[in-house]
């Protein structure tokens, strides 16, 4: 039986909807308890619904406190102690939980996972690494936001263990590593892209040099790797696009009756569309280099949305995430 | 009667491509004279075979170096001399163009612009601008390339010369400026978006605050401001997700005789729908904060994307893009 914390309480939207979208992955999934933190109040009236099959592998923790959105990291970690996102992470570092997800504030996530877990010993910071949909099934990219920036070294180690999850957790055999860039020629780019290009031919992944952000997509790589603020920005800029091209379709689809006889007819293939953009099929992010599983959810995740994210915990835990990353990073097995 | 510079040579396809393109124009706008740069022999073929008409406003001008495109801009500046492009700057630094626009190599033609033009007086550096779609029409997104990084200094610069091209050349009355972040809330980000943010607020711009990528497409704000780097890195994303789900929605409709069907029936929505994802559309963007205009077509780009680029530059020159930057920048009217 496999134990996942959730922060029910951190995210954009209301609590009911992390809850249902929790309470949907633990129907589907009989190997799975999960430990639900947060105001009793709000959390317990729903899980008392559940049939006694379920209900008895459901487990509410009390937090009193919730970290706001906009709380700085630093006041996260000093004043949260009482918090859901905190209690979350607790449960991981203590062992009760094999994982934690949390659609939180991405800051205080990373900064109170690296105080209560620390990082896998060499690993100087975690990335959020994500799968990304591309035209041959998916590209795993980091960081994602976890940091503002990165060193030359830290870039590298994200590409090591961008490869051995990509390879660990998603059967990718020899994963090609990128480094995102404004061109491909070893000229292009800053001067920390430029030292971690340098560093990374040394490194034992199979680096194949500079990409540019359309590399995401075509699958060329497997693994693309760039500091937390580039990622982000890129994130966010695929949702919004896919938004726009989404929105864009349905008007086309409903501008005259010819439009929507057609997509009348092709409504399979429309939907098969539609749920290929749906951003919510994607969401949810490991922050790899811990020593433990935390789970970045979207903030504003529905319950749709959430339980992918829940579903990702559950699958990097299964997959012993952390031990494999810690193998290739303290050799003397330090890491238990 | 208006007179454009274009460097035939440089860029990833054949010359004929950007050569076909530009007569496309030439042919469109009677009030339009091109300068072909570039070797002869590749050139006067196709302009002997011009009614005369427009063969009257067309001039070839010899270069008899290209840069390549992986050419270093230090490189390019000193070893370019007799190269397409950077004859097609000197042609407007000369006067004897309003504007020119090249395919090649971006660090390069930002370096030979740099050079040869030099940046309006007060402006430290030039950034490279376009309109990207948004839901409410375009966003003016700056810097896509021109430069590796950006100081905060320049990061507000930027925005006054991204507010001043919006309005003065694409009519938005009072354009709201955002600056690209990792975040909206004003803690969030790395020292570099910090401290122009804190410039910003004092800047003669209608500055929003901080935005997120999705924002580009919301229509929340006019201007997208962020350094050459994170703005490269967002622009071929979009590309690359444009690319990809134009391709699944290709494969999609050809599934089944049931969704060939509805594609035929629907195919005005489905062809307006293409046009709008085309990359093509929207090829050509503008190095502001220059003594001069320099268009940045996609090294890429075919003879439709290519003609973009030239009607951007005449609408630039038109427009007079130059002058209005400089009143901003050089109240005293140091810029003649």
């Amino acid at each position: 039986m496999l134990t996942v914390a959730i922060d029910v309480m951190s995210g954009d939207r209301a609590a009911h909807e992390r809850l249902t979208g929790s309470l949907r992955v633990l129907r589907d999934d009989s190997d799975l308890r999960l430990l639900l933190v947060g105001q009793p109040e709000q959390i317990r009236p729903e899980v008392e619904q559940l049939p006694s099959a379920l209900g008895g592998r459901v487990e509410v923790i009390c937090a009193s406190q919730v970290i706001a959105m906009d709380e700085t990291p630093r006041a996260a970690v000093r004043r949260g102690r009482d918090s859901s996102m905190r209690i979350a992470v607790n449960l991981v570092k203590e062992g009760r939980a094999a994982a934690c997800v949390s659609a939180g504030n991405t800051g205080a996530l990373t900064a109170i996972s690296h105080f209560v877990l620390k990082t896998v010993a060499n690993v100087e910071r975690a990335a959020i690494m994500s799968a990304i949909p591309s035209a041959r099934g998916h590209a795993h990219m980091l960081d994602l936001g976890a940091n503002t920036g990165a060193t030359p070294l830290q870039l590298c180690q994200f590409a090591r263990m961008g490869s051995i999850v990509a390879r660990d957790l998603y059967e990718v055999q020899r994963p090609r590593v990128g480094l995102l860039n404004i061109g491909e020629e070893d000229i292009k780019g800053h001067e920390t892209v430029q030292a971690a290009h340098a560093l990374l031919t040394r490194e034992p992944v199979d680096y194949v040099g500079f990409v540019e952000g359309d590399a995401i997509f075509t699958g060329e790589v497997d693994v693309v790797v760039t500091d937390g603020f580039t990622g982000n920005v890129a994130l966010k800029t695929m949702e919004g696009l896919a938004r726009l091209i989404a929105a864009r379709a349905r008007r086309e689809f409903q501008a005259s009756a010819r439009a929507m006889f057609a997509a009348w007819i092709a409504r399979p293939a429309l939907r098969r569309l539609a749920a290929a953009l749906d951003p919510r099929r994607y969401n949810g992010a490991c922050m790899v280099g811990l020593r433990g599983i935390v789970v970045k959810s979207h903030g504003r995740a529905d319950a749709t949305a959430f339980a992918r994210a829940v579903e990702l915990a559950a699958h990097a835990a299964r997959g012993h995430m952390t031990a494999h990353v810690a193998q290739a990073f303290e050799p003397q097995g330090v890491f238990s």
